[in-house]
């Protein structure tokens, strides 16, 4: 099959729990906006009303376990109605989209995490996405080291965070794995250093792919 | 690609507005219990706690324009929870299941009336559902008629029953194809009569049904 188109201007940003994934995704605005750029800032799950809503099923913690399939087709969801609403006309108007997690998120957790097959989320990506970022920087980060980071951060962690470690290192290596299948597209960022260093080298990356654009 | 297993003691119902499907709903329900059988009623979309969150934020009409992709992954991840929460674990204790809706419902709205190609929608019947149910009761009935019959009836149509008239005729044509398609599942039950004589034809069909079961 044919690889995905990768956007110019559409910025995706991945990584674990303490990877300072938050400090770096507003270096990142203040650099393209410093620029003169307009820029759309988003996430996932999430980025429209209806999107909102449904990250809000998916992350609150329940008494019914929810099937990997259901979290898998909500994520899904989401992003089909996040695409068509908020990425694609920003991007299709010249504005710049720095997205806080995209399709890979689902590769790692729903796929990696999950166990899902990366088969099925390919035919869902093509099918509702259509598009990938030009630009994946991905903050790694040992999996221990992130989570002592956030200890004491977060009283009531959601439905995901709340996972086990094994499952965030079954998402951190696919991370790493896509990560190493696409170097075109992806640059991973070392998080286990101080976040100035972080922040300097994620800015530094955005900076080269915005001048090729 | 061979048939999807057709379940002896899954029933659906499946029809149009105004076409008698509530009262009908109770009269399956009071001749399977007649019968000292367990019978779980349920619906779709919905069916768990969180499949009717995700069927509320289906249903609510909205300012944002939901996207058919949307919709229709939504409709699976509600489908996707209802098969493996409810259905299944009722069938596998030995009970009957009757839902209001199932599958069909997708190909004709999702499919027919928002014009998504059928075989995505299969892909995901395959992927995530597994299942189809033995016996499909079809209350079939001219659009126009049926819109007359619910004048009235309910001040605040949800964001589906807002849909022009087309949209439905598109809806029971697909049903319609369905049943032809599928003549040992489907029963077609002509709604333009009296209720009670639709509620007759499609108990008349259970009873059939539930004998050979």
């Amino acid at each position: 099959m044919s690889a995905l188109p990768l956007h110019p201007r559409f910025v995706s940003l991945e990584g674990g729990e303490g990877a300072g994934k938050t400090t770096v995704l507003a270096a990142l605005r203040a650099a393209l906006e410093a620029g003169d750029r307009e820029v759309v800032v988003t996430r996932e799950p999430g980025g429209t009303p209806l999107a909102e809503k449904i990250r809000a099923l998916l992350l609150q913690p329940d008494d019914e376990a929810v099937a990997a399939d259901t979290e898998l087709l909500l994520m899904f969801a989401a992003r089909a109605q996040h695409v068509r609403t908020t990425v694609l006309p920003a991007l299709e108007r010249g504005a710049w989209v720095l997205c806080d997690r995209f399709t890979d998120s689902s590769y790692a957790y729903q796929g990696g995490g999950r166990g899902l097959d990366a088969d099925f989320i390919e035919a869902l990506e093509r099918r509702v996405v259509g598009i990938r970022p030009g630009l994946t920087l991905l903050l790694d980060l040992d999996v221990a080291q992130g989570r002592e980071r956030i200890q004491g951060r977060d009283p009531r962690p959601d439905r995901i965070e709340r996972e086990r470690a094994a499952f965030f290192e079954r998402a951190r290596a696919t991370f790493l794995a896509r990560a190493a299948a696409e170097p075109q597209r992806f640059r991973v960022v070392d998080a286990s250093r101080a976040v100035e260093q972080v922040v300097a080298d994620a800015v530094a990356a955005l900076r080269a792919f915005a001048e090729r654009a």
